[in-house]
This record gives C-alpha cells, sequence and structure tokens, in this order.
C-alpha cells in the first residue's frame, strides 16, 4: 500500500484533525454549515485572508507556524477592529503530495492558537488542487452594535499610535528564508530567533480589542508595512498625518540590524507581515488607551499626530523629512 | 506596454469589479473588515466553499458562470439550513496568466447572483497563486434563534423529500466537457442546453427557505450526489430509509439521456451538482411544505420515508431492491 493510498479521506481527516478544533460548544462540525449566535445589542465583525505556498509562506515552513499564522493574520484583523473572536471558518486546498502528517501538524498549530484565543473552528471545506497548498481563513468576532472601529475615524489633532515593535517581521522574514543577506551575520543567534519568530509566530493583539472599541477614533492592523497601511487608514479617514520616524518603536533585535545596516531603517518602515496594530486617538482618550494596554503589557507608542490636510504625511526624523516611494506590500 | 502590465492592481481591482457588488448598504469595502447586523433574535448562518480550476469547473468555463456559481453552490447550503442570505466574503487566489477581462466577467456573474439574491459582498481577499485559479467563498444567512435547520432531526416515519429533478448537474457536467460521451448524441440541442445549463447555473433553492425552517425536521442541499447526501443525513439524525428510487424526480433531458443508456438512472442518483434540497418532514409538516414549495413554483418531491434502523437504506424501485458501492462524490 503505498502512502498516498493510506492517507484518510476527507471525512476521516475532519474527524481526526478539524473536529478537535470545533471546541466544546459548537456543532462538532457535524452539520454542513456553522452558527454565530451573537449576544443581544452585538454585531459579528468579518475578515477573511488566503495564504498561498510559496507565495505567503515557504513550503516547508514548520507546518504547525503555518497553521498559527493563518488564523493569527485574521485574528489581528479581528483586534484592530475592536472585536472579541469568535469562531473561523478555514477552507483548505491540499496539493497533490500532501502527507497526513503535514495535516497533523498544521492542525495542531492552528488549534493551538484557536484555543489561546478562544475562537472555535465552526466550518470549512476541504478540496485539492493541482497547485500549491492554498488556505483561506474567514474568522469572526463580536462587537457591541455600531462600535466597530473604522478605517474611517481619524481627526485632526488625534495621536498616532502604534502597539509592540515595528519591523520585526520584514526583518524575521530576511534571516527566515533561503537567501540571507550578510548582515543576518551580524545578528546573534538569539536575535536571529527572535526574529525569526516574530515573522513565524505573530501574536494577535487580542487583548486590545475592547480598549480600541472604547478608545480608539480609527484602527486597522498592519500587515503590509506600517508606512503603506498608514496611508490606507488616512486616506479613508480624509485627513493627513506627521510622523517621527525616530518615534517608531524597533525591538532591541531589529536596533542590532539597522546598526550593521542602516538602510534597514526602510524596510523596517515599509516591509509587511507586522500584525501590530495601527491606530489614532483623540487627545482625551489617549491616555485611558495607553493605561489600558499597559494593564495588558502591550506597548503602544505615540509616533505622530493627525493633520487636516488629506493625504499628505510628512516623515521626520534624524535625517531630516523624508517621503516613501514604495509604500506598501503589493499582492500581485 | 505587454497586456500583464497593464493589469489593474489589488486596489484598484477591487474598485473597479468588487466595490459595486458591496451593494447600497454595506461599508463598500473601504475597511478592512466586513460586518453583519443580525436582528434581535436571529442567529448568522455561515457555510463555506472552495473551488479550484480543473478540479470543480473548466479553467475555460465562461467566467461569469464559475462567479454564479461560486456563490450558487453556497446560498444552495444557506437555503437548506433555512437561512435567508445577508452577505458573502471572497477570497480569490489568481494565477500568473489572468486577465481584466476574465475578472470583468467573473465579476459580472457573481453580482447578478448576488443582486438577485440580496446578498451583498462584504469583505475578501484578493491574492496571486503559482497554481490554478482557486477561489473561496464564505456566505451568511439569518434565521431566529434555534431555527438553522440541521442533518440532525429526521424522525421515524417522516417523509423523505427532494426539490426540483435530480441528475442533471452530473449529466450536464458529461454533456459540457471535453470528453463526451455517446449518449450525448442521442440528445436534441435543446435538452443538451438544459443540462450544461443545469451544471453551470445552478439555482439555489433560496425560496424554500423560509418553509423549511417552519416544517423541515432535517435538511441539507444535495452537492455531492443524492445517495451518498442521504448516507450523511441519515447518520447524522441516526436512522435509516426506505427510498423509492423510481419517485426520484427527473427532467426530461435526463429521462431522454436514461431512455439511451439506462444505466445513466446510476449516474444520475449518485453523481454530484445537484444543489437541490434533500429534506424531512413529519406527516403532519409535509402538507404544509409542500404548499409552501407549491406557492414558489418549486417542485418538492416524496421519494421515501424514514425507518428507525440507524445507517440502513432500501432503495427499491422496477429493478427490485438495491444497494450502492459508491455513495458519493469523494473530494480527494
Amino acid at each position: 500500500m503505498s502512502s498516498q493510498n493510506s492517507r484518510p479521506g476527507e471525512f476521516e481527516l475532519i474527524e481526526r484533525y478539524f473536529a478537535p478544533l470545533a471546541g466544546p460548544g459548537g456543532l462538532g462540525l457535524l452539520d454542513d454549515a456553522g452558527l454565530l449566535r451573537p449576544g443581544r445589542g452585538y454585531e459579528v465583525v468579518v475578515t477573511a485572508d488566503a495564504l498561498v505556498a510559496g507565495v505567503h509562506f515557504f513550503p516547508d515552513d514548520p507546518p504547525a507556524a503555518i497553521g498559527w499564522k493563518a488564523l493569527a493574520v485574521n485574528l489581528s484583523d479581528l483586534a484592530a477592529k475592536g472585536a472579541k473572536p469568535e469562531g473561523f471558518v478555514l477552507t483548505i486546498a491540499l496539493p497533490r503530495d500532501w502527507t497526513e502528517n503535514w495535516l497533523k501538524d498544521f492542525a495542531t498549530g492552528l488549534g493551538k492558537l484557536a484555543e489561546q484565543a478562544g475562537c472555535p473552528l465552526i466550518g470549512g471545506d476541504t478540496v485539492s488542487t493541482t497547485g500549491p497548498l492554498t488556505l483561506s481563513i474567514t474568522a469572526f468576532g463580536m462587537v457591541p452594535a455600531g462600535r466597530m472601529v473604522r478605517r474611517v475615524g481619524a481627526k485632526p489633532g488625534d495621536v498616532v499610535l502604534v502597539s509592540g515593535t515595528i519591523g520585526d517581521g520584514a526583518l524575521g522574514l530576511k534571516v527566515h528564508g533561503p537567501d540571507k543577506p550578510g548582515w543576518v551575520a551580524a545578528l546573534d543567534d538569539g536575535e536571529r530567533s527572535v526574529l525569526t519568530d516574530r515573522y513565524l509566530h505573530p501574536q494577535p493583539r487580542t487583548v486590545l480589542a475592547e480598549a480600541l472599541q472604547r478608545h480608539a477614533s480609527a484602527a486597522m492592523d498592519i500587515s503590509d508595512g506600517l508606512v503603506g497601511d498608514l496611508t490606507k487608514l488616512l486616506t479613508a479617514s480624509g485627513v493627513g498625518a506627521e510622523i517621527d520616524l525616530d518615534a517608531v518603536p524597533l525591538s532591541a533585535p531589529a536596533r542590532a540590524a539597522l546598526m550593521a545596516v542602516p538602510a534597514l531603517a526602510e524596510l523596517a518602515w515599509t516591509g509587511g507581515d507586522d500584525y501590530e496594530i495601527l491606530c489614532t486617538a483623540s487627545r482625551g482618550d489617549y491616555s485611558a488607551l495607553s493605561a489600558a494596554a499597559a494593564e495588558h503589557s502591550v506597548p503602544l507608542t505615540a509616533i505622530g499626530r493627525i493633520v487636516p490636510e488629506a493625504g499628505v504625511v510628512r516623515y521626520s526624523g534624524k535625517g531630516g523629512t523624508r517621503s516613501f516611494e514604495r509604500g506598501s506590500f503589493s499582492h500581485f
């Protein structure tokens, strides 16, 4: 019997690897549809991300990390919208050479974050493809009616804030990828491992959701690079911003990389895969938001302020003022 | 300038082809998340289906038909669950050689059904792939709390019913596909065209949703073949059934095909792509359900009854009793 012939069929596969992710309260994936039960006065925030092997991750990345990240990028969106995770659906197109071990590890990584976030799998679809492994997750979160934090809403005078540190994901991709640039050798093992981990295992800022919902005037998660995503938020809100690039928070490993190659600052500011929160808040709400973030031990750093001129972003720092040619990661 | 270089980027593409599908009430795809607002006392039914070019449709199928069908298969699930369509998200992985014309026609077909069903696009993601075009749609419908029709719920004595006619999709696939069997020549142009259309443009039975929600004891849509899907429903409900194969409703073109090759009955009963409703109802509810279906001009045909023996299905017909080796379309 070939190993291919001994692979489980669709229903065994769901039973073995996906049903355990459904959580105790759900329908156990026994039906052909999932169910969301918003509490009275709540609305459902919906977000979707697709990931393709060879485009969004390396085909030989640890499967558990792929599973973790596929859900993490969606939970990051929900957090930015002020929503509490409630469940997700997964569609997965398996390539010809999939193995049961791969799928088992994938489900383990996915399930770990699903459990940590209290976000069960409520449905999905498993199909085959002649192409690379393709994942699509749609995730659901709850917000009090009318309280979803949007991109629209930033007002002149608002403070511009980011959570955590910026650039680790983009630098981590270089450290992790097959073509390592020279500067990677300038980092020590610990620094390399922190950056790689930030790329492979982004931590969605779910703990900030409630504070954002209460205090942010606008928010989005940073997935395509700070500079590009800021432009999207400003465009939606019809305002501009003044940003102090020196204030953009960097991790110790990122600072070590920039010490080796100062030009990497560009990558940190424009690269993707941060999965941090970019938000704005009025001066009055700023302190309440900061206090709530501190309570959850999440750094929240002011990097600038909103100005009235629509679409104008003035970046300044030690190097004087500057602009960015290429704002954002483009998907094709 | 090559035609590839002149293709729109992600944001132009959303603006040109997907934003018009968002409907007047939505956020216009301007945010990074969609929003569902269930009325008080309502729950959200969630269903997801992935479709891969070369697996679920022919790569050179009319793009408008691909768009239509991608949504139709999800709306069919919602109808079976008794849910009124409310919105959907689309993730699409575009192959290297995608063209703007393809995408335009795809969005037209998708939008036609979205408008007809009152089911706007509320979000999604557009990425690139080195493999075949891959679509994933997650669709949402509303039901009064606790009223989602499940696979669980069929009881001994219940009538087993199917909507419309069975087998047209599977026969239509043969008529439409590149390797046409001999019997296709025995059909006239009109018959061929009806079957092809049933394969390319399934009509989700959305009009039955409310009646199912009120009167069905269990339901699912038939996507993987009547015989296999019936087994799933019976297994979930822990019951068996007696089915009269002669009662299974066939369209005139399907009857013409079976006249040419009687063995095609097997394909009609076990082939997929019906997107009709399979449901059960108590004798008391049966007449109310039939009356509601008649009101919407949807044929609903009794094909058997539920028996207590779990997992046992007795098929009978002119040819005596029989069983099925291969119950259902397997996805890999």
